[in-house]
């Protein structure tokens, strides 16, 4: 059953509906993917820059293994589409095939804000060591293919606050007019933020890695509280990282939207 | 919180506890990833192996993505774990780096055991269908991306047969070894087949496809009983491959588990 996880699909609408369905959505893919990173220890040798691990090549492991696998997503299409946004875009492939028109949604000259290095960064150096163990037990390819299903979750995320600025302004320009004309970065920001709906995101959440993350048995409804992966670690994501930084796309998209 | 996913892993135990904990941990993996396939239409497309979409090369556009990834994935050293089987095993290149020792537990006269080509065609051919919405969204990058963790998943799974059959074996040779030296095949199937534990492994992940895919939302326990993937299905998938397969592999390795 196909839901509404993309308002780039042909035929689907775009309204603040089916924006807030499609982040509720990938509140799920997020969390599944977080899960099955912690099948793996940390796996560090897979991150160290200086390991020289690749031969002819002079970053992490990781670093290979993501670039490689995104010339091979490019070579598909993947990132026509404008809710994908490569960690390593420079020298990425053409597709080797036409590929699909998606319709404009965003406003051209702010379709380019891209948030990827921050959030390799955090994704690496803050968010991972927090909810994967400590060890290493060799099965460094998976959990590379593990790291960048995280990261495109993420960064899929966070990258649709351009559709989150997008419908909001077109709901009502008027709004964020002033704040647009005077480049008022602190009241765009203002406009953008509402704690309480942050708060039951936040909720949310915790909720869900509590309910994916735990044993599901037969026996009784749940065997143990004990989950995958931490719900107060996803909460955390949340509300440091990910509603931060979307709303920092937001406030870069409308800075531009009236350029 | 890394889990017993694995027993290949150094340091990890290997018995008959590690392997069904391993093979119960499979199940949230295969189920998560059957989610997110979800996510997206049929994008038939991908499938056709006479598209011609992708210039210099024969088949679909499936094959060539997941040939490509498998590619880079063996250059990191995926396939050296020998609870992964390529699905695209020929011209795989060799790992770039020193790879991992994996413990050898496997037999040697029957650790090349391979059912990547069954398992294709049955998730293509037969499950496919059953759990994804007909049409096209033109995703197909990320369709295939998707695709590929599902069959890895499922494919792990299913060749896992070999350490449940090691195991077996192990814990009572001599309850195998006549029917081994005749090379009975049906009285083996007969050995390894407890109908009780695989009603109960049924009904086990139709629970977790309902856990995990119905909206988890704050106001009630859940909104509707509306799943992302069919419960039925996944009990199916079960029921008519996956546990068929694995015994297949089971049987497989046990007539050589005495060469």
């Amino acid at each position: 059953m196909a839901d509404s996880s993309s308002v780039s699909g042909s035929g689907n609408a775009f309204n603040l509906d089916t924006v807030r369905d499609s982040l509720i959505r990938q509140e799920d893919t997020i969390i599944f993917n977080l899960i099955e990173r912690a099948r793996f220890p940390l796996n560090s040798p897979l991150y160290d820059q200086n390991s020289g691990l690749v031969p002819g090549f002079s970053g992490s492991l990781v670093h290979f293994i993501v670039k490689e696998t995104e010339a091979v997503q490019a070579k598909a299409g993947r990132y026509e589409n404008p809710e994908e946004n490569p960690f390593f875009p420079d020298g990425l492939p053409s597709p080797i095939m036409p590929t699909t028109k998606y319709p404009k949604i965003l406003y051209p000259a702010a379709v380019s804000i891209n948030m990827s290095k921050t959030i390799w960064d955090m994704y690496f150096n803050q968010l991972l060591p927090l909810f994967v163990d400590k060890g290493d037990d060799g099965n460094y390819a998976s959990t590379a293919a593990s790291d960048l299903d995280c990261l495109q979750a993420i960064s899929r995320r966070i990258h649709y606050g351009k559709y989150v600025a997008e419908v909001k302004f077109r709901e009502s320009p008027k709004e964020y007019e002033p704040a647009i004309l005077a480049q008022d970065k602190n009241a765009l920001m203002k406009l953008l933020t509402f704690e309480k709906v942050e708060e039951m995101v936040k909720k949310r959440v915790e909720k869900k890695a509590l309910v994916f993350g735990r044993e599901v048995s037969l026996d009784t409804n749940f065997t143990s509280e004990k989950c995958k992966v931490d719900p107060s670690v996803v909460s955390r994501l949340y509300d440091e990282w990910i509603m931060p930084l979307t709303k920092q796309v937001q406030v870069q998209y409308l800075l531009r939207r009236l350029d």
